[in-house]
């Protein structure tokens, strides 16, 4: 017997409806919203990740000397693939090109709850606009994704902030700051003591007042007393393209769910304007469940032309577990409109009526294990049917079938030339 | 600039959009069975498949070391998978078990036409049933998918044959004769010359006599013959559950793509009992499409309990060759419901226009790019937008919208709280 790979999982049928209905929710707000569908290779060369990326991902990757001895790995996440995509067709496609794919992808990291090593992804992005509506709309999409999904403003909520922010306020100080080490500690901080926190700080360049005044600006999160504190066109830029931003996100019905939070910063080096991430407010520790961002010189980097562009992409582990908190994760239970029972010889009776209901767009099931009167109803039981149409030879002799209504154990013959007849979906009830 | 790996493939929206739609085809005919979805990993232990598969498919396996040691593959195929998912919970699953997936696949072979590396199928399997009408049934959702995507019986045909019947012929010659090559050369048969078939008969231990008459026997396909000439209970067995199995198919409307066809033999080693071929009857050459059987003993060899099995899995890319052959693969172009233009600054109004279009559910776009009127209406163009509402801050000084049909070019103005008002559609027409 052969056990599963480790961080590696089977979803089987009632986990796997749950789960569907939870992608077709995504992927149906992303369609209303005119982003579309791709199709995208789970295997690209290494090197789109080990040229640019952070050496975190780097180490991390499922990467490989295939037969024809490129080096490959399996991709880690989807960004640098639609670059190559947009890059690879960069004439012919009409912009903004607006494009959405749920997949799964491979990091080989700690596994812990809500982090396996194949984690599934919708990435919805849009590329060629660097305005703020663009921006805003992937807030809105996510939003409307969340609340369709029947979660609300009391579930989650969107932190926000831009890079240019940080990275300006901290250009500002008189003092050789490394950037990055900072803005790692702002990242970091509210997993940290203040004190661990501000030497972190003083590591990365600051003194101790410093210190403790940029964490006073940064927790504060007043924009316009950041913009005043560093006086600079970038921070000024910077602040004024967040209020834009949050400007449109109102028109798009997605203000609501954003909070201004200056610690966002976002782990990938790639982000370059707004980022922001969702966390949920359910458990007693908030936790981010996703994340996305504006990646304006991606692009570029691949070898096209520049592009501005920005998306976001939810991780389905850690969203089901959001969803499970608040309440709001489908049944994990199969469903099942009709199962046929045969008694008897009455194969050809009963494949007809199965046949009919399956023309109508029902999920209906019949007997192909040559099974007993029991073990057929206790199977239909198992797969939750809600009508049971038992086609007995007896029955037949006199033109008849009986129909089961599964919850209440009722059941009524019918005659064999009215079921299923001209009713869509006919059930115990019409024929009580 | 990166390009992609050989053998892989970027799906762009126009033609992801077509295989989304013969893929929803596919698996909503599935669910329409009873057959239920699952998820399965890419990664799994490569022993799975070097301990028991036939040479070809170890030797074009994407094996690898994880960072764990671990000796893994990227998978070649679902029915080991699926075979261990059983077996992992074979005291909890309900009989018959009856689970479908599509996903991706891969294989280091040579790249052609309707042939890559990364391949998608879906997988329909049945467990727990030894009955014919288990059989009859995957024939039976694998015609109605493809009569589902609009092919008739002019455009395909199940070859169908049993396994035990060619070995069970071939055992009855007074000669060593090795089934497996022997059974390998009927396989290839049609593409070989009669000399050179019955070259490969006789090295398998035939003489050319019995060879003639092997080929004579296998090519005419009367069962009866056969029955008669093995006169055996293997065959007699073999041929009866054939026939039954045709017979339930009869019943379940599966019949009448069906041809008995005694040199279907089917590569994989695993197949046990009633094996077929789809094939593309469009073409000057008829080519196999996907092929399916039954696997009974690939439980028990997984360490399970003995669980009969029988499954089949179109492939994507030769489904697409055969539907655009037969001249009804879909429409590779997008489709948008609306595009609402902004002139000036109309973006409030023009948002709550989208939003509520969106939560109608049609598909809906709007300017996230800054983009003059003549650029807007290129894109919407570009997009196939049905209707363009354009938002003016002229016209909504006067309270009203223009409605563009965008096939005609017409055009009309609407009070701005009539639209879209009641109606869940609106169009031009509605105004005109």
């Amino acid at each position: 017997m052969y056990d599963r790979i480790k961080g590696f999982r089977d979803f089987y049928p009632e986990e796997m409806a749950a789960r569907r209905e939870t992608i077709d929710t995504l992927e149906d707000t992303a369609r209303r919203y005119g982003f579309r569908e791709i199709g995208t290779p789970a295997l690209e060369r290494a090197e789109m990740w080990t040229d640019k990326s952070g050496d975190d991902i780097v180490e991390e990757l499922y990467a490989f000397e295939d037969q024809g001895g490129r080096h490959v790995t399996l991709t880690p996440e989807l960004t640098p693939t639609v670059a190559r995509m947009v890059v690879a067709k960069q004439q012919e496609l009409s912009k903004p090109i607006k494009w959405f794919s749920t997949r799964p992808f491979w990091r080989y990291e700690q596994v812990q709850q809500g982090r396996q090593r194949e984690f599934y992804q919708t990435n919805v992005d849009i590329f060629g606009s660097a305005e703020p509506e663009a921006d805003a709309e992937i807030l809105a999409w996510a939003a409307d994704a969340l609340t369709n999904l029947g979660l609300t403003g009391e579930h989650f909520e969107f932190r926000i902030s831009h890079r240019d922010i940080l990275g300006g306020v901290l250009e500002t100080y008189d003092a050789e700051v490394d950037t990055d080490d900072a803005i790692r500690a702002v990242d970091k901080s509210d997993k940290l003591s203040t004190a661990e926190y501000h030497d972190l700080l003083v590591e990365a360049g600051l003194d101790y007042d410093q210190a403790a005044e940029f964490d006073d600006l940064v927790a504060g999160g007043d924009l316009e007393e950041v913009k005043a504190f560093a006086e600079t066109e970038r921070v000024t830029d910077a602040v004024e393209n967040l209020q834009a931003v949050l400007a449109a996100a109102e028109d798009f019905g997605a203000r609501e769910y954003c909070t201004i939070s200056l610690e966002t910063a976002r782990g990938l080096d790639y982000y370059t304007g707004v980022v922001f991430e969702c966390f949920d407010s359910t458990g007693e520790v908030s936790r981010s469940v996703f994340g996305g961002g504006r990646y304006d010189d991606l692009i570029e980097g691949f070898g096209g032309q520049p592009t501005p562009a920005v998306g976001v992409a939810p991780g389905h582990a850690t969203l089901s577990l959001l969803c499970q908190r608040a309440g709001v994760w489908p049944d994990e239970e199969l469903t099942t409109d009709y199962y046929v029972l045969q008694i008897g010889d009455t194969r050809t009776e009963a494949a007809r009526i199965t046949q009919t209901l399956r023309d109508r767009g029902h999920v209906v099931e019949t007997d192909v294990a040559g099974r007993s009167f029991g073990a057929q109803l206790d199977y239909a039981d198992s797969i939750n049917a809600e009508t049971v149409v038992i086609v007995g030879e007896q029955d037949l002799a006199n033109d008849e079938l009986t129909i089961k209504d599964m919850e209440t154990g009722d059941q009524t013959q019918v005659p064999v030339d009215e079921f299923p007849g001209d009713r869509d979906r006919p059930t115990f009830d019409d024929f009580a």
